[in-house]
């Protein structure tokens, strides 16, 4: 099932995009849900899929040193979750999991890249918001938060 | 002095440019030379400007909680300084700091964001790097390295 574009307007990163360039976005996106405790990604998986979080609560781990994956942050509400997936080399760089039933937006990765470099305005567009994104998160790694 | 556009090519995020855009950045670059202990850019500070250093050491601090700025990384050889500037809210997330005399090119950032905006290939590409540099540093700092 196709997504209704509207739906992406939730996410800053897809807010800039013209009508018809969310409408192409949402051809690649499928609704999914989530039973607690099930693993949406893996830490160091190839990216497949780029999830839009509306419901729920989902954990994210990182393996950092050994005795396995800690858990860092939690995210609920409209959330973009597995960023890494559109920065090469396109893998994984963390593991989530459902904390709570949770429903998303499922985005297919490969079809995304393709759109962003087919089309560049909608890619610098996507881009310029996930580098602020990365930069916060370098900014809370680094006060330890 | 405008720069030679060939000198871009040392540096990755400029590497898949055209000709002619390396041409437009160079017009915004000038050559510029540091002595020992001079203060690149502060943390904090509005991103004036983006150096592309080849020449000499410069130390990078962060301001850590309390007791001032402390030393977190050294870089030397063809890096790129001060990425941030192009990241809204475009001002250094850190200091730099000269640790021997040394050369970079300084692109004005102003006039750099506008020919992002303008040639929306030109920015997805310089982009698309910054955005790997970004994910590696997460990493790094998840490493504690």
């Amino acid at each position: 099932m196709v997504a209704d574009p509207e739906r992406l307007t939730r996410y800053e990163c897809f807010r800039n995009l013209t009508v018809e360039q969310r409408k192409a976005i949402a051809e690649t996106a499928e609704e999914v849900c989530f039973y607690q405790d099930h693993t949406l990604f893996k830490e160091g998986a190839a990216g497949e899929t780029l999830f839009l979080l509306h419901s729920g609560e989902v954990q994210i781990l990182y393996n950092i040193g050994e005795g396995g994956p800690a858990q860092v942050d939690t995210v609920s509400g409209n959330e973009v979750l597995g960023c890494s997936v559109l920065i090469e080399p396109f893998t994984y760089t963390s593991t989530a999991r459902a904390l709570t039933q949770s429903e998303a937006l499922a985005l297919d990765a490969a079809q995304l890249r393709v759109l962003m470099e087919q089309d560049c305005s909608l890619g610098y567009s996507i881009q310029k918001r996930l580098m602020q994104m990365l930069l916060d998160r370098i900014t809370d790694l680094r006060l330890g938060s």
